[in-house]
Order: C-alpha cells, then structure tokens, then sequence
C-alpha cells in the first residue's frame, strides 16, 4: 500500500505543494511546529533517510537547499532549520523548520493552527521565492 | 577569529574524528543528546548551512549519509536522525544523533556524561565501520 507521502505526489490526497521535479516534492505540513514548515520528500517510496543511495541523498539535499531559501526570503525567521526523525511516516521527509529561537526546532510543541487559504498563500509565495 | 570548529579541523582543539576528507570533517559532539552524537562540518567556515553553495550543501550532505551509516552499524538504535539549528556556534553542523524514539531528538534534554576513553572507542569504531 502506498504511504501517505506517495498519494500526495500522485495527487490522491491534496497537499500545499510548494515544488517538484523528477524525483523531489516539497509541499507545506499542515501541522506546522513554525508557519513555513515544509516537508521535502523523494517521490521513490523509500522509508529510512539513509537507505536512499548516496547520490539520491546529496541531490534531495539539495532540492532542499533551494526550498530553504525561498522559505527564508517569504517567512519571518532568523533561519531555516532541518531536522530529519523518520519514525512518524515510513517514508523518508526531511523538515524544513523556520527559527528564531533554537527552541522553535522542538517536536513535542503544540502545533500551529492555519486557515486553509494562508496556507495556500503561503506554498505559493514560497514557490514564486524559488522561481522568481 | 576562527570558529571554534575551525580550532578543531586545524587539529587546535582536539577532537573525536571520525574522518575528514578535503572539504569535511565529522567528530564527536562532546556534550551528546545520545552516545554517537556527531556533528558534520564544512572545513570551510561558513555561518549558515543555506550560505554554502547547493553544490557544497549536497555534497556535506552526501558525506553525512556515510558517517550515518557507519554510525548505526555501531551504535545501538533504531535510526541516524538529523538536525540543523545553526544558533550555537557560527559554523554550518548537521547533527547526526543514532534515535531510538523519536523524542530523543530534544535539545532541552540533559546531556551524557561520557568518559573520554569511551569517546575514544566510540570514534574509533564508527571510523572502522566506515572503512571497513
């Protein structure tokens, strides 16, 4: 059965898709710890982070680079932290969290409560920051 | 003035190695959330992981994936997790941390108190593990 992540990039189950391209998907957690909290995902199903090859690693790494950035550039934060726990979905996602306090980067906080269309807004500002 | 992990890469202030190649260098974090606690460091010092170029940004990354590797062939625990909070030393470090639950990803926990003998076996062995 295909994870929750997997309908998500076939589109069975909607999301707030920020980008995508061959291989990569980043689209925003609708429970943010932070507003702006992105998940990047391969769209290859592969549970564990580090059973990815190295090369598929490297390059998702770097599809997240570039999501951080544009985060950066649309949601107010010092910076832009990552963290990867792998234990909630068995589909291996990496968190991109805006900070300002080292704190924010704190998975046992209450989760943030958005309106569906500031969510919208906020994929599409992130996605119009990375293809200006 | 150099970053306090500049010190470390020129060999300053000692350090835990695992393994270094050109452009990267992976020790031990000496006050671990959990015993294999490393941190992964550009040797070039640079604040912000996202100031790397994407190139470097991957290829960190890609360096990472090994000593994560390595790491859990060593240290007892369900998975390698990964943070980047980048607020306390202003030099780029991705935290490897081996997690067993996913609430061992807390940075408000109390550290280990770990001998540096252990330290020193613990280095070594995931330095093995990595060429076997």
């Amino acid at each position: 059965m295909p994870s929750i992540f997997s309908k998500i990039v076939a589109g069975e189950i909607p999301s707030y898709k920020i980008a995508e391209d061959d291989r990569f998907y980043a689209f925003l957690d609708i429970n943010p710890i932070q507003p702006g909290h992105t998940l990047v995902i391969p769209k290859r199903e592969v549970d564990y982070i580090f059973d990815l090859s190295e090369e598929e690693s490297g390059a998702l790494f770097m599809f997240a680079h570039r999501i951080a950035i544009a985060i950066r550039q649309v949601v107010p934060c010092k910076r832009v932290g990552v963290a990867v726990l792998g234990m909630e979905v068995p589909h291996a996602h990496i968190h991109l969290i805006p900070l300002t306090h080292e704190r924010d980067l704190d998975f046992s906080k209450p989760r943030c409560s958005i309106a569906s269309d500031t969510f919208q807004k906020l994929a599409l500002q992130i996605a119009q920051a990375l293809n200006p």
